[in-house]
């Protein structure tokens, strides 16, 4: 899989591309993630890539030439399954669209800055956009990290090991039930029994209740949003 | 404003923490970031911080404690508001928290890894769990980065333009409306041309009628949440 991401600030996403399961996962070439720094296609010898909003207002635009001269250029390429813009006003990432992008070959991913990209980049290139969820941040390219994340353990081989991902919490729309590891006791506070009995039946059965119980407390609309 | 967060993979955090926006609150002395290696506290000369949990099953659990001792020491030198844990099993992040949490004076994040953290620390140290999203990351760092900036740009004298933050998208439970900028005319494509007329109070309208128009398309339960 292959996942390009263009943004103005390649530099704040060399560590967390660089790291533990990202760092493995392009080491076994299973993910190659490719930045591309946008002001390659600015408008001037400034670099620029953005300009006041019409209308008026506070906030920078990202322009609709750079953008649409990178897509063009990158496309001649790749072919890519989804053009993707990374944006608060979009659809909330989830799990369920995590497993269906890691089934793809190749993506490109746009990050947003200040005030966004201008409309008729959206209207004319963007194939999908996606919000990590309700808040703003400065940039796209936290978002992008993480959908390259989530996406990225998902493909088969990243995990050291393979089960790992199939019991996280979502996996089945339930939250995971509580862990624990040695010691049995630790200052005064005891692991519950059953995970000491060496039962597997009855552990399993106490998880799934678990599960279950946490996610009706914490995330009721979870348990209603079973497809 | 402190921000402590402990982590088995500091190295992974340091680009995002050192550009940009992150960067120039720091510079400014607005906020102060320290990231805090988990593995100074580990329980053996190996850096074990984690282990199998009980009951059995695939991954491997942080152990109580490393985490109880760090905790324990980094709570001698500072009084923290919240110690957080980073989870997918918990309360969704969103701009409400942000706000609320960029009030705060200091703030101790735990990143989890693998299964997560043993459950007693959490029923015995953690104030506030916080989930960036109904998805799963290879671990808490990602998440730490992202509230870190959504806080943190927040924080009054961070963005250049303080008006900027006050117009983004969920500030009044809207989503932004559409963004232009020049030229009017990029190939085929114009400008709405209402954006054009100089008219504050037309464009005011149109953006407000968008925002409107935009949430009830794209994201319906926002105009409900309206507290």
């Amino acid at each position: 899989m292959k996942i390009d991401i263009l943004t103005v600030l390649p530099e704040l996403l060399e560590s967390p591309l660089n790291h533990s399961i990202m760092k493995r996962a392009q080491e076994k070439n299973l993910l190659t993630v490719r930045l591309f720094n946008l002001r390659k296609w600015a408008v001037n010898d400034y670099g620029q890539v953005d300009d006041y909003q019409y209308g008026g207002g506070a906030g920078m635009v990202m322009m609709c030439e750079p953008l649409a001269n990178a897509i063009d250029e990158l496309k001649l390429e790749t072919n890519y399954d989804e053009i993707i813009y990374m944006t608060p006003d979009a659809e909330v990432f989830n799990q369920k669209m995590a497993n269906q992008l890691s089934l793809k070959e190749n993506l490109l991913v746009i990050c947003g800055h200040y005030k966004g990209i201008d409309q008729r980049i959206r209207d004319n290139y963007i194939t999908k956009e996606i919000s990590v969820g309700n808040f703003v941040l400065s940039g796209g390219e936290l978002a992008a990290a993480i959908i390259v994340d989530a996406i990225g353990r998902l493909i088969p081989g990243v995990l050291n090991d393979e089960t790992s991902a199939l019991f996280d919490s979502f996996q089945d729309d339930l939250l995971a039930p509580p862990v624990y590891t040695r010691p049995a006791k630790f200052r005064d506070w005891e692991v519950p029994e059953i995970l000491l009995s060496g039962d597997p039946k009855k552990i399993e059965a106490w998880r799934h209740d678990k599960a279950v119980e946490l996610t009706r407390l914490k995330r009721p609309e979870l348990l209603g949003d079973d497809e």
